[in-house]
């Protein structure tokens, strides 16, 4: 990685952590200066208009999302492992992974009015990682962990409300129990996409 | 009601309407000037600051939302047929209400990170509607349409859920199957929590 390079992922990861709190429409040349105490004339040098800025940030922020919860939890074998590791790594993505928790929240929230490249990014962005869980989803099918006619988008449709309701819960009103509830939701969902258990012997053979 | 106090309840409305577009961060009385065609200074004598104006359009609309969904939604029969109305009802609010969506899920990811007022309204005014939803479902219980272990404040919780993903692929998504998955999963919730039905006699008398 040459040195101007390093630098600028450096700049756009702090810009990911900017976004998370204060939002989008907040994230200019000038208070990226601010927050960063970079020069104005350098981050200019860098991005060259507060459009590309945020571009190049909502970008950097889907490779990272990429990295940390896509890929290794693809790497868990096929079926319940696979969504296990999808969920819990996607949890600590909004707990941990920025300052301001999931910046596609906070910018999904801001640009779903706003038509423009970045809207465009992110809809696409989203639009793959509910693909991405539907498949997860249909490997754990296939493997007979979850019931044959589960329904994948439906399933990526209400994982992704558990999740926006634990950004809720764990960030708004700061509940305690946000990640217990959000595990329990988690487990509700699972069990009701889940095959049913051979019916026992007993009622079988009565 | 006195004529400035019906001039002031309509430019809150219209503000409402603006945040629910631009957010909270975008209203101040200058925004809001060029947004209603009022003049700065009419603004100014009604509400005196940015952040008087912010609060008082948050109060507006937890008013409005008490009308439109809390208090219709109350008098429906105790139980499951209160519960859909409270669903129906919200559904359309954020469908319907505001021409950007819910105002509550806005502000709700641009407070959560900025300590004052508008966040401790809000936040209040959020742990009134969990506990309402919840006291809903306690009717339910009380009626036996849902299981005496269910636990409101969880149903409360991932009901929350289910509307902050009919948002985000409503309106990010602009997925027109938007509708039909909120309703499903309500109804995967519903299910969930609903009382298990006598067992039939063919499996009781085998």
């Amino acid at each position: 990685m040459r040195k101007g390079e390093a630098s600028r992922q450096e700049i756009l990861e702090q810009a990911a952590h900017v976004v998370s709190r204060i939002g989008l429409g907040g994230l200019t040349i000038g208070s990226l200066a601010e927050h960063t105490g970079r020069s104005k004339s350098g981050l200019f040098a860098h991005f060259g208009s507060k459009e590309a800025l945020q571009l190049q940030v909502l970008q950097h922020a889907i490779e990272r999302f990429t990295d940390l919860v896509v890929r290794p939890a693809l790497t868990a074998p096929r079926g319940e492992p696979r969504l296990r590791a999808l969920f819990e790594r996607w949890l600590a993505w909004d707990r941990d992974g920025l300052v301001g928790g999931c910046i596609f929240i906070q910018a999904g929230v801001e640009l779903d009015d706003q038509p423009g490249p970045a809207r465009d990014l992110l809809v696409r962005s989203q639009h793959d990682w509910v693909e991405t869980i539907a498949q997860v989803l249909r490997t754990a099918v296939a493997e007979g962990h979850v019931r044959a006619d589960a329904d994948p988008e439906q399933f990526a449709h209400d994982l992704n409300g558990v999740m926006l309701a634990f950004h809720h819960t764990h960030r708004l009103l700061r509940d305690p129990h946000a990640e217990a509830r959000a595990r329990r939701a988690f487990e509700a969902l699972l069990a009701a996409a889940r095959a049913p258990a051979p019916a026992p012997a007993t009622t079988r053979t009565p």
